[in-house]
């Protein structure tokens, strides 16, 4: 199975604390890194978990609050000055555009490096990624300003061969690729082996569902609908819903509802409100209702 | 005497490494907190050393190189997240103001307080703030893009009356503010008693000059002669001149040559390049030409 796992960097909300980081996770597909939002400190954070931050190639930013974003700049320009040539992909609302070139021309800054930018819309779900392994796509969420979350997907992989079965069977190597595309065999003798019996079915495409910013949204359902792994926010406990309602912000109880009705594998909460030293009363909530949470930590890192 | 000090916050140049923060000083002064430069990170600095960052009401931005500044941003919305009321001001040069306005727009954010922003220049010297107690300098330094650097300078104090010899003497009480402002005495019988003899001279106005980043530039001069203490970045060591020259930085020794020329009591150094991790060798250096300067490190207080 292909390396498929997600490191928290931060998980605090609205201001960093002296202990926790604004938002910000690394994605690790198959060796291939995603950053999700980069709160202020992130490119810090990185070097401190030794992660070479020159490997990223794409960055996704939910929204321009400035817990989820205030870290960008400074890493872009870190590239820079450490020598990147590689091309930068950024994911996000269209005024981050502006925000980023304006800091740049003022420095008088002529990055090293492309940075390809692709604005994202709020509107509707939209496939804004893809390659050979996994795609990712964005939906709306509900919150105070256009915000998105993100889901990540490995593509189906091939059949696989059964080489034990192909020999015994004399089956032509020149037949193989058919027989991965699902084709049945018809032997010698006429016999019509069924695909089934040279093959075996590809892993199962595993998925990671980010949803921070939002207010409980049962829209989002169908999107991420099975995940392996869902991250939605937890700003607040049950008891603090009307701060909820008013910021646009989840509590405990309704991320832990959505990860039920959407049937996901696994519930990871954060965004926790700086109010919380202890976190455990928030996992104690979450998992009332959805027993397969996690609480988001700075350093932990989740298999997907 | 006043509380007259400097808090290093952050002492790395271009980019913050695990171990040290991009530039940010904070200066106080009467229990006035002035905050000069600001890099990413800044207000996680003033957390973990418990500064209370709402007592800021001045911040001083040299120039726009990132490191200089990236932390602004953060700082400025924090304190609104935290519910500051009480006006801030910001001087820097005039980009920084739309920088600043086109995240806050983004974000949908209006502050709940007053942001008072006033422009620099880095054609000449320029006073750009006072009160009772001490004014503000800026003067032009030479780098890539305009900076300057900035001269805090207490006020000359009033005359201190000897409350003895005023007793002696049986000096009207309705004449002491003209003692204050430097009056000879006459007594009822005729005699001239000078002004020296009531009073003591108030203590000698101290100064600091904060000079980040510049190539060595003898127009300073001037500015800073006699200053109590110094910062003069050091980005390079004396066998890197040439990177210096090609940076508009400067090498110990011609931060120590500066220092000397202009007659300051004390150095300090720092805008360390990320590629000395042991800092002895810039100190032994420019100690070699002025053996009264110091290594600015985080979390380290100086008095004035």
């Amino acid at each position: 199975m292909l390396p498929f796992n997600l490191t928290i960097l931060g998980s605090s909300s609205a201001t960093p604390t002296s202990e926790r980081n604004p938002t910000s996770q690394l994605l690790n597909h198959a060796e291939k890194l995603f950053l999700i939002d980069c709160g202020e400190g992130t490119q810090v954070s990185l070097r401190r978990m030794h992660i070479h931050f020159q490997r990223i190639k794409y960055i996704f930013i939910s929204h321009l609050h400035g817990d989820h974003f205030f870290g960008l700049i400074g890493l872009i320009s870190s590239m820079h000055l450490l020598g990147r040539t590689k091309p930068l992909y950024i994911f996000g609302p269209e005024p981050l555009k502006e925000i980023l070139d304006i800091q740049l021309k003022a420095s008088q800054t002529s990055l090293l490096y492309p940075l390809e930018f692709r604005p994202t819309q709020a509107e509707k779900p939209e496939m804004i990624f893809e390659d050979q392994l996994i795609s990712v796509s964005s939906f709306p969420l509900l919150h105070r300003i256009p915000t998105t979350g993100f889901l990540f997907k490995e593509k189906p992989g091939e059949l696989k061969i059964k080489k034990d079965v192909i020999d015994l069977l004399k089956v032509p190597v020149h037949l193989i690729p058919k027989l991965k595309a699902g084709a049945d065999f018809m032997a010698i003798d006429g016999t019509l082996h069924p695909n089934s019996l040279f093959t075996q079915p590809p892993p199962r495409p595993r998925s990671y569902a980010f949803c921070s910013d939002t207010a409980y949204y049962e829209n989002i359902i169908p999107e991420i609908a099975g995940a392996d792994l869902l991250y939605h926010e937890t700003t607040f406990m049950n008891n603090r819903v009307a701060n909820a309602i008013e910021k646009f912000h989840s509590t405990t109880g309704q991320a832990a509802t959505i990860a039920q009705k959407a049937n996901v594998k696994k519930l990871l909460i954060g965004h926790y409100s700086a109010r919380y030293d202890d976190l455990q009363p928030l996992l104690g909530e979450a998992k009332a209702i959805f027993p397969e949470t996690e609480l988001a930590e700075e350093g932990m890192v989740f298999e997907i």
